[in-house]
């Protein structure tokens, strides 16, 4: 299959995860509609995603769900699973940690980092934090591709360097600061205060209207 | 103005986050470009964005930063600010909290809230933590019109029926369930596995082609 679009992936991404959640609660089978109104979008959509990888359901039962989530991770994971190192074991960086591992089995947090000496070889949540200073040999002998970065701003360029040359291919940057990376390696953006500005503003339009 | 469209505001708090921090670094004016590089965005973007709030540069110089931050902040923010308040003071929350306050003059978080008895009645980062008990009182009494959901998902949903009641009109959703909300409320979700899956897949493809 060629490689679907950036708003596609995370669109099943999401579909993975409601599904997870109704079959934890028992449920076989779901409509597209109701896959839709769980995730805030239209029907269309839903199907449209869902015949673009390749699969129907029923008129009458709407889609399997086991075989939907088989076919989604198919598609998004890899046979052996992949591993990603997250960068700064702060605040953010442990609530991440505690949150992401176990959450996926093709995918999970495998070391940490710090520069902090009394954070580093100690084990947090199941996974040994290193000192930042060992960034590179561990990310190459684990084999380790994804990286989170959660450490301060002024830091980052010079991590991201690191990262690169470590054969690091993407990154989810939660640094206030945007970073520049190679064509060859995905980067991921995600800033709170443009998402609370956002928020801000759509509060403030609906006052208006009100 | 007539309400802007969600893409269109979540660029100009991303524009006037970049321009900050050319400001500080003692920059006057910017191109359409450098503003577009900074962003991993088209230079044709910006300017149609730009374009839309009514400015424009000029050729020799481009914008101006001071004159275009005033202006993206008159669209953006309210005359008073706006207040938010923190629900759940985890290690993502108290992430966020330090993380978030000081950074911009018209949105500040107000409050925390925490069912732990040993974090309420103390101040974190400047702001007081009040018992998950005293939310819809606080919220009213402060005039909050913003929340940050940081709790665990399964106490998400009574949560969110508090904070309906209480007035708040736009909710920002790190829990890791997806919530209803009704019409006039702004909702805006954030989930970090399906972000990491997004890479996870990419990284996947580009190795398939490399």
């Amino acid at each position: 299959m060629n490689t679907l679009p950036d708003k596609t992936v995370e669109r099943l991404c999401k579909y993975r995860r409601v599904l997870y959640n109704q079959l934890s609660e028992g449920k076989q089978h779901i409509f597209s509609h109701e896959l839709a109104s769980l995730l805030h979008i239209t029907p269309v959509q839903v199907r449209r995603d869902i015949m673009l990888i390749g699969y129907s359901g029923t008129l009458r039962k709407g889609y399997d769900i086991q075989d939907l989530v088989t076919l989604i991770g198919e598609i998004l994971d890899t046979k052996d699973g992949q591993k990603a190192a997250i960068i700064g074991l702060g605040n953010l960086g442990s609530s991440i940690l505690g949150y992401f591992n176990g959450k996926r089995s093709k995918l999970a947090i495998t070391a940490a980092f710090d520069i902090d000496a009394d954070k580093t070889n100690r084990v947090y949540a199941g996974v040994k934090c290193y000192h930042i200073d060992e960034l590179e040999e561990v990310i190459k002998k684990e084999n380790i591709k994804m990286a989170i970065l959660t450490v301060p701003a002024k830091e980052s360029l010079q991590i991201l360097d690191t990262l690169i040359m470590s054969g690091i291919k993407g990154i989810m940057n939660f640094t206030p600061k945007s970073l520049n990376v190679p064509e060859n390696i995905y980067l991921e953006e995600y800033d709170m205060v443009t998402s609370l500005e956002k928020i801000a503003y759509f509060i403030k339009q609906n006052s208006k209207e009100g």
